[in-house]
């Protein structure tokens, strides 16, 4: 903690300190937060890029305008570490034993300048509208004002809310921040269309300009990372009285040359060395290094697939030269996974075999192509489903809902591989046999074992170990717990069985049949919502026969900043706590 | 069945039948289509207002390209009638017999000119785009032709496929079906530029045309109800080799001059007398009328309450005059579901209380709204969740998911009136407390008893009748058949209790625990999916106790156009098969 390094920063604790600065401090304060930044990202990984970009830009913001009276919404909340520096926060980023603490994302709960707790893009306009709309009914004045990044565009709801908020006739102010960027190029023609407001005045000042045709007011800023610039521009937009898109130019990563020559990986980097750029962390075999592998492969092979991403090629691990290599087939559609999912049933309806990979957390903004035309269209295609399960330290990036979402809707089989050897014979089956096959894949290491699938087992339970009295079942990544619980009963209580299954969607109900009769205890442990999933569909099965069953998952809740092992404990997702589950049964 | 009346039609069995047509022809086989579609739909009611504007479109259509080899997927498919005629389904609509054989939708198991089955709005581009790139990846030549209305285009998915589909450098046509409507009133900017474009050649022709901007070519036919001029006018596009907007202007509900008087009536008729445009049908008292009395109180008592609704203002049951009267806190965000429930959340955070309504099937739509910035961000508001059940007769409009959609997400508290007496107690509790509340409500006849809410009893389980051995819960419009299986268990097996819950999202775990000290046998009952439902969670938490559930509910399965009663048979939602299965029981 070199607190003292920061002259200016160390005479702000929120946003009214910053209004009495001069602008030769205020450029100042931005480099001392720029350096706090990449010194606090480099030792706990976070978003790099977004936040570097905006820092002039929030500094400005808040300058100009009163939060928390004014509202700003940051579309995502990925680009807003100078926003909580500036808004009482700043510790977090400055006090290395409290980096732990910050959570990436505006928290309403954390701050009253952060207006909502979010972390999904392209929905601040919709958002702002609704304040706006309500500050308009109560006689209120004040500025609402969204920023959203130029990545975000390609989200169907910013559209939406965009055609609809121009009915908004009084303050309504959206800032573009436009880094030429979503988390990897952007893709669409609306990007055309972008371009050509940076690059093309007489556009910009014409009728034709799409925001004025959209029924907005419009003004460009070239120099997005100049605060005297900004401050100026902002102040001119102050308390208008009609909807406005201010369309800023601003540079992710500005300030860390390294960043500029790959701003992809600079998107989000883990823990990296600040002079090489190099990462410091350790790269785990995941699913999507396995994916890059297995695909790669596919491509080669010249089969008749197409992957399809919805913005986050990383899901494929993908390089951006591969992803050049392969283009005709490697389709990123932009951060719009509903179009992806619909990309893929058209394609498969044209007898090409579309693999569409959404991390499960994105895969929520698409549950009614899931529900509605893939399973009403039986499509034959492969959806992964990335990162599944609790882990993820934030509350909006939650990948516990998957489970209850997709393994409730007719005629998808959603397979749950638990390791690296089951999963790759599950693509294998995939890719030669017809139906709709959605993956869910968990996040961090992969595990081993000799677990493989075929045509004769895909849709069944199988022993792994078939003994008597308690069975046990762990999906997904679970399978390791259970061989451990497997292990503890054994020793403390008797014989146990352990079974499997390859997939989270149908029941095996001829092995349930038979397993009632020599078990009296039947256990389940999943590491997503309990409710809703697997282990109930289980439960509601076996509970009017003859034996118990114990469901064991995650309580359906927000989880924010706990430690996994916690987590699991306090579900009681532990070898202890169930063997004292099981004996407590009469 | 008066077949020898349609001269032409009698000719047509398939697209091939109609090329020999001359245009005269074709001009008396619209005439002949429209007078079979308004006898079919007076008699058994469907959508009649898409489908009238769109004969003499359809016609050309096939008449100009080759379907099935050429592809046209239709945006919604509520506007099918005449496809399907054309396309061997005529018996369907000419013989009374088999009228009600027919979907309302485009069923890819129906017919090989059915590319897709789907019913929900804004897809098509989406779809055709995977087509078209299946196409152009396997070098095949065919059009691929995609007819979109007005009103689809407020669905965010349009735009992002708009953006994205542009990148296609080959056949890509999109025919936007102007009809200057959606299901009532469009809203939002982009139908200014709709309306620009109708009106404004110069506009029309220049780069800044809005889809010329997106990268289209662009062309416009004034007289979408001519069959010469669409005949023409498609002739010069097809096989052509880019992407390209066809904007043709139709007029909604063509040749059915009563229509013209009320077109938002018209969208969609029940039976109606066709000289005098009259009802025929009896209006049951249902949850919408329940609305339209109890928010126009609201609204005159001046609460700072705000309706929203996604393109359907029918869930209110407004006219569009009592819509006009309460202009400003009454919303129509168009066909956006999830607009609509951000601009809740929006106003909430604003302190405006939005009561938001969408029906069940299109809420689906927005599942990640509800996953995400309402469940956590916990705000004030209230959803009306409409026309939910099974019941509705079309797979692509199932009310069965909303229970696994809804239920399983953190901070929400899902609210299932029985009856209308319940259903306004929880009305006024919602509007007078803080809290997240979805209101489940079941489509038709709405039921009566004396079950009420209030603060000390709303997540409570309550006994209606408490007796022993064997306990009844029917959630939701099942109430009333819990009551008539009680009396049935009574006489033949002996006591039994009934009890309620007033919403599905939690468990009262203290009832529950006194329940099994005097009862063996726990049946619950729901009309909805079962999988991820209430039931299974009951199980789930009894399942390691002394007591054996049968949790009974539909089949995930989609379902189409079967007898309710029949679904509830095959599903074991009878009273005698439910008293074999407890007899069974040991």
């Amino acid at each position: 903690m070199k607190k003292e390094k920061y002259v200016i920063l160390s005479k702000i604790s929120n946003p009214k300190d910053l209004k009495k600065l001069s602008v030769i401090e205020l450029k100042e304060l931005a480099n001392e937060i720029r350096e706090v930044l990449i010194n606090k990202i480099s030792i706990t990984g976070g978003h790099f890029g977004s936040n570097l970009g905006v820092i002039e830009l929030t500094i400005a913001l808040h300058y100009v305008f009163s939060s928390p009276k004014d509202k700003i919404i940051y579309d995502v909340a990925h680009q807003t570490y100078t926003h909580k520096i500036l808004t009482s926060r700043k510790n977090l980023f400055l006090d290395e034993s409290k980096y732990k603490l910050s959570s990436g994302f505006t928290n309403y709960l954390e701050n009253e300048n952060d207006i909502f707790t979010l972390g999904h893009t392209s929905t601040s306009i919709a958002l702002a509208l609704g304040l706006a709309k309500s500050r308009d009914l109560n006689n209120e004045t004040f500025n609402v004002i969204s920023l959203i990044g130029d990545g975000s565009l390609s989200g169907g709801i910013a559209f939406e809310a965009f055609s609809n908020a121009s009915e908004i006739k009084s303050n309504f102010i959206i800032i573009i921040n436009d880094n030429e960027m979503s988390i990897a190029e952007n893709h669409g023609s609306i990007y055309s269309i972008i371009e050509k407001l940076r690059n093309d005045k007489q556009y910009r000042d014409s009728e034709s300009n799409i925001f004025t045709q959209l029924g907005y007011k419009y003004d460009y800023l070239e120099n997005g990372n100049n605060i005297e610039e900004l401050v100026s521009f902002l102040t001119k937009y102050k308390d208008i009285n009609s909807p406005i898109v201010l369309h800023i130019h601003t540079k992710k990563g500005y300030g860390y040359e390294l960043s500029y020559l790959d701003k992809e990986t600079y998107h989000y980097r883990n823990p990296f060395d600040i002079k090489t750029g190099k990462n410091l962390s350790f790269q785990a075999r995941t699913f999507e290094v396995i994916n890059r592998e297995y695909f790669k492969n596919k491509l080669e092979e010249n089969s008749n697939i197409c992957l399809i991403c919805a913005g986050t090629p990383k899901n494929f691990n993908f390089t951006k030269e591969e992803r050049n290599t392969y283009k005709s087939r490697f389709i990123d559609v932009g951060i719009s996974e509903d179009l992806a999912l619909l990309y893929g049933v058209g394609l498969s309806k044209g007898n090409t075999k579309p693999i569409v990979s959404i991390s499960s957390s994105f895969i929520q903004r698409a549950y009614d192509q899931i529900a509605h035309e893939i399973g009403l269209n039986k499509p034959n295609m492969i959806v992964l489903v990335d990162f599944c399960g609790v882990g993820k330290t934030s509350s909006t990036h939650q990948g516990s809902f998957d489970v209850s979402m997709i393994s409730n809707i007719p005629n998808i089989t959603y397979l749950s591989p638990s390791s690296e050897e089951e999963y790759i014979s599950m693509l294998d089956y995939c890719l030669t046999h017809e139906g709709t096959f959605f993956i869910r894949l968990y996040g961090g290491e992969v595990l081993h074992n000799n677990i493989s699938v075929n045509k004769d087992n895909l849709m069944k339970f199988e022993y792994l170990k078939e003994e008597e009295n308690i069975a046990i079942i762990g999906t997904s990544k679970m399978y390791g717990f259970a061989l451990s619980l497997h292990e503890k009963i054994k020793k403390e209580v008797g014989n146990n069985s352990v079974f499997v299954t390859h997939q989270l969607s149908t029941l095996d109900y001829d092995f349930l049949d038979n397993l009632i009769k020599k078990h009296k205890v039947l256990i389940t442990i999943e590491d997503e919502y309990l409710d809703g999933g697997f282990g109930q569909k289980i439960a509601s099965y076996l509970s009017s026969k003859n034996i118990k069953v114990l469901n064991y998952g995650i309580k359906k809740t927000y989880i924010d900043n706990i430690d996994l092992n916690d987590i699991y404990y306090s579900n009681r997702i532990d070898v202890d706590l169930i063997i004292e589950d099981i004996l407590k049964l009469n």
